[in-house]
């Protein structure tokens, strides 16, 4: 499996992500852990996880009171720990492998937070993967488990399977035409949620969605990744039937809009995020429909990433103020996109 | 002398111009005259014209009867004819060298607007050629003369000298500062003024500006040539003083405007003539400024009148709408600015 960041495949989807909550029986939620309770989990799972995995695959462990919190926010920018995880920073830890594909958070709502992220639309190889390690991990670890209520987590909405599986998508012509809240209410009927990735309500900054899973009891994983998998490819296909009839209609609208957003990206000495992300939404949409053949998926998601305010402040040395940081920004993604 | 459009002079000064007004004693103004005196005057002014001026210069003559209102509307965005000229469409006519520097208005206000334009800061050259074919003409026709009031012109405001000199300038820096009001009081005081050569009232589109004389009656010739002149210095000297401080304090923001603008006039697709005149209003800013060495100042004035609209019209066959219009702006441009 490869990290989504570096995965190059052209399509509306850019990453599949399935996340399990366990938790130890013998322990508190994390929310009622004593700290020593908290270090002592940290080591039980950390031992169980490692004699779990293969040798050949290399981890690296964090603990949040070690690392400074930029590092830890160019984690959450990537989408490999949460924004939660962070704030429990005198309890918390988290693994991750060199492919930056799983990911296991200690103490955050829950004891255990298993993630398998990966490229493109692959929800059912990650869900294996995060399934085995569990699997593995079960049988060293008692899980916190209920015959009728499964999985017990610290917040009801996670009981039963306490699996949480989502694709990360881009809607540029879903968004534009705002069929966003819409599909909100067709989703929330089938148990489903959309939500932006960037920015508050139901309109995301830089197009970017995360469709998941919102009902997780009285279903099995089985359910849940149908369910995703049938609405995922309905949206998919609707964003696509949209693009068509843009495309058809408005050609020089949308070249328009691409050929500047990659003008602006290889030339501005000054970006936002808020902008970055909006011009390279479009320029995505440019490289999806074939109106750009010479920039690559990989290299817009390594924008979308580079281009983010922790990363950048990690990549270069934090305490950089908010105008530097736009320089820095415009800087970095002229590179990336200027490097062959 | 040349083009004003050819003109390669990196200055924010980009042309010059001198405007006789003359009319002929024995037909009444304009606005007053049949057809049959209209046409007769035509006649007269022409001949004398053609037997005054150097047969080395190549003329051609326009009835605006006869042309194209595209084709008319082009000299006027090149302004070497008044948007008045074209309203009088049954009598009036012009003549134009090969150039583009001297033209000759027949029966706009007045029977004769002699003018003399070139590029850069050229007052004196573009005044001593005007003035010699104003002599040559008196030579040959009876101008209407009144020995306290001078040359008597259709509105009384062009009493006297009648001779309207005017330097176009770019003042991106006094725009942005809010200066402009404020240098228009200056100028009243001293009998000048100042107008956006685009849009109206005091903020030019393009940051585009027309300096001229308001005073005709009173003074001499050299009066109004070394007000205009005194009063340019000091324009251009205070947007040279303005932009050193804008370099200094605000060099990326600056930089940042530059090359975003560069970036959309080299890849949009469609482009309104008020943004393109933004930009190009950046563009130019950078080339005065050194910041941007491969771009001449000619390529930019040739932009300038190639993006307007009748130009527009007029070079790619009339009747485009206005999306058409915009679509074809940024493709000219796009063509302009990449040929080498």
């Amino acid at each position: 499996m490869e990290s989504w960041i570096e995965c190059n495949k052209e399509n509306i989807v850019i990453s599949s992500r399935v996340r399990l909550a366990r938790n130890l029986k013998e322990f508190p939620f994390p929310n009622k852990l004593t700290k020593e309770e908290g270090i002592q989990i940290g080591q039980k799972v950390r031992e169980a996880f490692m004699e779990s995995v293969s040798e050949d695959d290399k981890y690296n462990t964090y603990n949040l009171w070690e690392v400074t919190p930029n590092l830890a926010k160019s984690f959450v920018e990537k989408h490999l720990i949460s924004p939660n995880l962070v704030k429990n920073n005198d309890v918390a830890s988290f693994i991750v492998d060199n492919n930056e594909t799983i990911s296991l958070m200690i103490n955050e709502e829950d004891h255990i937070r298993l993630q398998c992220i990966s490229g493109g639309y692959n929800i059912r190889e990650v869900y294996e993967k995060a399934d085995t390690i569990d699997s593995l991990l079960e049988n060293k670890l008692e899980y916190a488990f209920h015959e009728k209520l499964g999985y017990l987590t610290a917040c009801p909405t996670n009981l039963g399977t306490a699996m949480r599986v989502s694709v990360m998508v881009h809607l540029p012509a879903l968004t534009l035409n705002n069929e966003m809240n819409k599909l909100l209410k067709g989703l929330a009927q089938v148990g489903m949620t959309i939500r932006g990735l960037y920015g508050e309500g139901s309109k995301g900054e830089g197009n970017l969605y995360q469709i998941s899973n919102q009902v997780t009891l009285g279903v099995t994983d089985e359910d849940i990744l149908n369910n995703l998998e049938a609405v995922t490819l309905q949206v998919v296909s609707q964003e696509k039937q949209l693009r068509e009839i843009y495309l058809k209609q408005y050609k020089y609208e949308l070249e328009d809009k691409v050929f500047r957003a990659r003008a602006l990206l290889e030339s501005s000495r000054i970006l936002t995020l808020k902008e970055g992300l909006s011009l390279l939404s479009n320029l995505r949409l440019g490289v999806e429909l074939g109106i750009i053949e010479d920039i690559t998926i990989k290299k817009l998601n390594k924008i979308l990433i580079y281009s983010q305010n922790a990363t950048l402040q990690n990549y270069l040395g934090s305490g950089l103020k908010e105008r530097d940081l736009n320089i820095e920004r415009a800087n970095i993604i002229r590179n990336i996109l200027l490097e062959t």
